[in-house]
């Protein structure tokens, strides 16, 4: 047998472990299927005392970066830290070395991508990060290599697990998000600080990840418009289902004459769409090119097994690359510089929840205000009085975000109006 | 401007006809992300006067095929006349010449698959198929590179459009084949010949392509059991649907103690399964692999458009390996050879409606010959009287088809069973 192709990992956490784990398991199929082994030469670790998920030969561990960035024998090092430091410096050390890289960190592929990529480019070495977005779905290199025919027009993904198990249960069970998100806790499906998932900061920098590939357009996570989950209530689900929808957070980007929109929030969604049956910790990514129409990729968007696949799948090509002497085939796919379209220029339709004081003459008042906006009312839901309230329910006619707000920024300020209970975007479909 | 890729196109029907439009459309998109333009030479038609559905220069057509096979300037033949003659000479034709090949065709893979990699691999060319199975769906791509790094369990798919769009409307409308049928022609879904497809053998063709690569064993035509739709009915459906399932034509193929199975037929499937929820003429594959756990693949599976958006995306792919020197990268991935389990081995739970004389003792007899053979009931559905007869409908525990077929022939020569209804396999999900 051949000289084996020598990888370092960065890290041994979660998808560290599962990675290291697989890599053991299918060393034969690894080897039969390049005609080469590929093998763990080191494993970057913070302490190397503490006890592994995983049976790993303690000869492996080290907490020196040193003994994998500067080892000449190593040609691919996977770096699965996660955050920006040290794991950026970690990388472009790696590059500079002339070694490629495999990596799972959005973080890091949403702000620095174009960096790393000008590395990777300039001595013709794979970067690669199927595992960046939506764990092991297949969907960077659909998108890199098996699309590339379309222009593709709209991608919309749940590519959060947390939220998308929150909403479910909430679906499921009318509950408030509170609650759920406890429960959520307790099983595991969310951290104890949740924030970057519940407030729809993870899935912008996958969003970021994926817009940039599919409009060929380098979007980073600061174009990225971000809305979390946790203002979304069981009374909106229960209207949503009411009137045949289902909220999801949804990572959208599309291209519309020209200009890139990139949006992170919660949605309506009819619910004969693919992604309204996407349920529990599941992701799918829904893209619609103008050749293929439409196509979903659906699996499981984390967890170390599912993410390990998409880490491994990446070393595997890698490693045939190096082998065949042609890495760097494909490298940053952004050669458009193509405008972002600001939040405020989007255009969709609105589910509005307001409280607002019972008196006669009080709708009246709230259509005048969106009257004069240029909001048209496609459907009052409801009209209901609860106490001294009453609670208007609407759906709006599509209208340019901007217009919207000024005409919730009016309300606000109006003495019949209590509060603007609710404002979810109705998405098409 | 650099030297464009030359291409030869074989056939100009509809999917000929929608690559064309594609490479036309796209021409400035793909010379930016390839460096280099791709163009189209010649094209291959067997009668230059016929009206296209797409603009073409007149003096690109031919109906020589040496224009193509012959002419050094191509170096991609484009093949898109389907069918194993004379399409075979002309793709060995091409790969003896040394030119990559790019192919739609379905009946060739999955017959003549090792044969022709042979020849591709002796001259390091590319031979792509993306486009042989599910139109514009990557999952050839995603099987072959992204997800190397799992033991692929089982694989099912919905990969026959026509026979969807038909259960789905039986389903939705209560209606029964034959009607549905003569409606699926009207509007094109079917053929004026529908027999391929509702005869499932369409679905074993793309079948034996996906689990050839699924499971890194060369699977052929032969090797997959196949039964189609034409004696699905009505109620059938109505008795699924009444169990929390849908009845779907599946092609499904599983790795179990290192045997391969692949069969076409309809199945019920649960309605929580992704798959049960891909109407019309959607196609889905879903892929279970030992890391990545339960993934799926969604979207058109026929058409111009799709389908050309799978050719021209191979096209591009051998085009970037054509400009970098490393055509043949990826080759034949059967590096195994796997046994094929035979139908009567597999075991499943089978739906069964049998018609039967209405006299006292006759579910007793019934049993007794299920329970000779093995075959427990695990749930007894129905047992209706209609006249002089009685329908009994009941669900097996998971048996081995061979047992289940001598019990049904037994029963079928007993005077008081008037016929076997319906004999439909129940997946778990």
């Amino acid at each position: 047998m051949k000289q084996p192709i020598m990888v370092g990992l960065l890290g041994l956490g979660t998808v560290g472990g599962g990675t290291l784990r697989i890599l053991q398991n299918r060393v034969e199929d690894i080897a039969q299927r390049l005609g080469r082994p590929v093998q763990v030469k080191k494993v970057l670790v913070r302490n190397l005392q503490k006890p592994r998920p995983v049976v790993v030969d303690p000869a492996l561990l080290t907490d020196n970066p040193a003994d994998i960035l500067e080892d000449p024998e190593i040609s691919i090092v996977v770096e699965l830290m996660g955050g920006i430091h040290p794991a950026l410096d970690y990388i472009k050390s790696a590059l500079k070395a002339g070694k490629n890289v495999v990596t799972a960190n959005k973080d890091l592929m949403a702000v620095h991508g174009r960096e790393l990529f000008e590395l990777a480019d300039a001595k013709e070495l794979d970067l690669e990060f199927e595992a960046s977005v939506a764990g092991g779905i297949p969907i960077i290199r659909p998108l890199k290599v098996c699309l590339t025919a379309n222009r593709i027009e709209e991608l919309k993904g749940i590519i959060n697990g947390t939220t998308n198990f929150i909403l479910t249960k909430m679906t499921q069970e009318g509950s408030d998000f509170g609650e759920v998100l406890k429960e959520a806790q307790a099983l595991g499906y969310a951290e104890a600080d949740p924030t970057a998932d519940v407030e729809g900061l993870d899935a912008a920098r996958k969003l970021a990840i994926l817009a940039s590939i599919a409009f060929n357009s380098r979007i980073t996570l600061n174009d990225v418009y971000v809305e979390g989950i946790t203002k979304v209530t069981a009374r909106d689900i229960q209207y949503a289902r009411q009137m045949g929808y289902t909220i999801k957070l949804l990572g959208i980007a599309k291209e519309i004459e020209g200009k890139v929109e990139a949006r992170v929030h919660p949605a309506m969604i009819p619910d004969c769409h693919p992604l309204a049956a996407v349920n529990d910790a599941f992701n799918a990514i829904f893209v619609k090119g103008d050749a293929v129409g439409e196509t979903m990729f659906y699996g499981r968007g984390a967890g170390d097994m599912p993410t390990g696949s998409a880490v491994v799948g990446d070393i595997i090509d890698v490693a045939r690359n190096i082998i065949n002497g042609h890495t760097g085939r494909i490298s940053c796919t952004c050669y458009h510089q193509k405008p972002v379209r600001p939040i405020g220029e989007i255009v969709c339709k609105y589910f509005l929840r307001l409280v607002v004081t019972e008196k006669p003459g009080v709708l009246a008042s709230i259509a005048g205000v969106f009257g004069d906006q240029g909001v048209s009312i496609q459907t009052l839901i409801q009209q209901e009085t609860i106490g001294d309230s009453a609670e208007i329910v609407l759906v709006t006619h599509p209208v340019q975000e901007d217009n919207l707000q000024k005409a919730l920024n009016i309300l606000s300020d109006m003495p019949i109006v209590e509060r603007v209970g609710s404002v979810i975007r109705v998405e098409r479909g």
